[in-house]
């Protein structure tokens, strides 16, 4: 019965039977003894199998090397080496799998990032991508912890949609047509009622307005799929396809909704610092000296909340020389937010009461007329990790914003029913994934906290 | 502050203040009194709101009628009426949203579920789909938590995919090209070099690939995504986008396989019935008689497992009438799977050893060199609801499969490198998760099962 190498290092008892299965980190030794670090993705520690020349074949030991994978029976000892309390003194070895030292590309010298991205499919076997995607994994789970613990409904947005007013973003299309010779009408233009869906459609941006379907019949609900962009951006920020978390909750005002969002970051980071540390201090080390420190700065205070306009104020007031303009009006840029963030307020920080031509056409209106009721979450070093707002819950308010700005009021229909019908004040965020990823885990490269990243030109594996 | 329904009726106390927000059910009464059936989505059942006319404006009481949306403010008090342990007594309501009788489509009157299909943005707020995505979510979760607990990691397989190798089905094209114009080569033909990718892509039939790249680096990892399939099936158990449950395990043989699915689906499904008893005795009382003796049914035993060979035998021996020949080489037809579970073992049984002409080329092939490790496990009513296989981790083996059968050896290299590079044991399954919540619900079309169902000619909303 294989003991997975997390348990064995935390084990209580030594001198006992145990089974430990994994692939080769590494091999060094002598011509009397053999030391083999055994990785099997459970932990970012290998377990140390100590075996003696005497008992294996000097075939098999050969074969041991960096890849190949084992199964090893032995007695489980306290090690007597620092750093390790246990080890593995090894009575027999199975090799299931060699990995020729002449082609495994993972050899011990350490790689590139970019290097790594070519070989997607293997890097996962490699300390930084297994600590990744642990902690990728431990974030997923702890959203839907947090919102099931609350009452939230996972809500099913669709990936494949025919509506394509969100304005988010250039969208992909989805056929089953052979594109080189598509049917076509009379008048010669594609002839899309001929098409698997009997319309044109593309891949979803986003899931919030079928998810504010979910939230006026069941009350609080969230989405955790995919959503596709199809901008030509080859950044370090930019996936054409990743995940994202979008609640939309009934009865929510904006301060609802600023509550919830503090409180939902706060929760995943404080899950990350609790459950991740042993892979939190391997990137810290590796990639990110400050990692836990900015994480427990994102939890140690109130997140200050401030209107747009307060922000600009600051910014004008600032005397800071910034690349982009400080306008009323204008977006802020990531070098506003940090500062902001990093510098003048020293925390994170909600910002609402945007101008309303920055911000998408749901968002409530003010009173006076010019503001939203949106809402950013700026975070040191990324800037935006959450954008949501109150919706625009009057029927005819939503309606002249969506002529104003060009969205097509007959297509929404369906989306206008909830207004029209038992319509409530209501609100939600969105939050990447990846983002949130990112920042956990101090990464710099958006592709690599994904398995297998989407860009421009990539879509291998 | 609000107070959720679920949590009001649940609550000890009584003779105290409370805010209670939600959507009118029913309306009745007479001229000194009105009764409101409020739901908010929390729970299966209505709060009653009691509202003597003395206190309200006629007007107001008039727009309460079924769809409006309400905030009441009242007390909470032990209710004369049997079948509720309490009631508010209405000191104050807020009409959020009237909803036009002459208009809202959801009056009292019970619909088919054809017709609510056709107003899936609106079916949530019934009885019927609160029942049915309560249950969802809590499935998912119950997903999520059980994989979790055991150590395994949530992995994203990719959605759009340059593979087509897994032979699943029909796959739908992704593209950004202008699809009455697309870019051409000098020989004619649609050049690809210049789509989005570089190159031709799908939707993904399948995560269970990458899958394997996951579970030979972390030990054991499981997929929960959307994965599509092109076929124009116009049936009641057939989806173009459902959700798919794919676990990959490293050091798993085809019994460890075995062991785990069982543990799984038993797991789920106590999970429904510990969680979920109002929705699944309502859903039991409206469509499905023996819903819960069903679910019982599946967790009261250990799961028989029989070799695909026995299975055929036992069917040859039946002296039953099937529709479909029943002979060793054939695949199963549902029939036959309903056949062996709800009349010759009278419990859920896993079949093995199948014939591999009729399995996909990954499974493992028997010393016999005829049959594979293939596992399937058949459930009442539905038949086959898992199927998957140990894995063929033999890197000559699983490349001889791979001609035999046509699949594309050098384009599948990556994941040949599985078994080229410290190969190990492993095995996998898939649920599809569509077909999970039609079994746990007792609903009998699939796209009832789903918030918005795509299917030959749909993709609305």
């Amino acid at each position: 019965m294989r003991t997975k190498i997390s348990a064995l290092l935390a084990s209580q008892q030594t001198d006992i039977e145990v089974v430990a299965k994994g692939w080769v980190r590494t091999k060094r030794g002598n011509k009397n003894v053999t030391f083999i670090a055994l990785n099997d993705g459970s932990t970012i520690n290998n377990i140390q199998i100590v075996a003696e020349s005497a008992n294996f074949d000097e075939e098999l030991l050969k074969k041991i090397t960096t890849g190949a994978s084992l199964c090893v029976r032995g007695t489980l000892v306290a090690s007597p080496s620092s750093g390790q309390p246990v080890e593995i003194l090894a009575q027999q070895i199975e090799l299931y799998g060699a990995a020729d030292p002449e082609k495994y590309p993972l050899q011990k010298k350490g790689h590139t990032l970019e290097f790594l991205r070519e070989i997607a499919h293997l890097r996962p076997r490699t300390n930084t991508f297994g600590a990744v995607f642990r902690i990728r994994h431990a974030m997923a789970f702890a959203i839907h912890k947090f919102f099931n613990d609350k009452g939230f409904y996972y809500w099913h947005s669709p990936i494949v949609t025919a509506s394509d007013c969100e304005g988010a973003g250039a969208m992909f299309s989805v056929t089953t047509f052979d594109i080189s010779n598509p049917p076509r009408t009379e008048q010669g233009r594609v002839d899309y009622a001929e098409d698997f869906f009997a319309q044109h459609t593309n891949l979803t941006v986003s899931g919030q307005l079928e998810g504010e379907m979910g939230a006026t019949a069941l009350g609080e609900i969230y989405t955790f799929g995919p959503t596709f962009r199809a901008e030509n951006s080859n950044t370090p920020r930019h996936l054409a396809e990743f995940w994202m978390i979008e609640p939309e909750m009934a009865f929510y005002d904006i301060d609802d909704n600023m509550d919830l969002a503090e409180e939902f970051l706060k929760y995943l980071i404080n899950y990350a610092l609790n459950n991740c540390d042993e892979d939190l201090a391997f990137l810290e080390k590796m990639y990110d000296n400050d990692l836990r420190e900015r994480l427990r700065f994102c939890v140690a205070d109130h997140f200050c909340r401030i209107t747009y306009t307060e922000a600009i104020d600051i910014l004008k007031a600032s005397g800071k020389k910034f690349e982009f303009p400080v306008s009323w009006g204008l977006d802020m840029q990531s070098e506003h937010e940090r500062y902001l963030v990093e510098e003048h307020f020293k925390k994170p920080i909600m910002v609402t009461g945007y101008p309303k031509e920055i911000k998408s056409f749901y968002m409530k209106l003010n009173d006076d007329g010019k503001t939203v009721r949106g809402m950013d979450v700026l975070f040191p070093k990324i800037g935006e990790i959450i954008g949501g707002s109150e919706r625009e819950a009057d029927y005819d308010t939503l309606v002249e914003r969506m002529v104003e700005v060009g969205v097509p009021v007959e297509e929404m229909s369906w989306y206008l029913d909830s207004r029209r019908f038992g319509t409530v004040p209501h609100s939600g965020f969105g939050l990447g994934f990846e983002r949130l990823i990112l920042f956990v885990t101090g990464m710099s490269n958006i592709r690599d906290v994904i398995p297998f990243p989407r860009t421009p030109g990539n879509a291998a594996f």
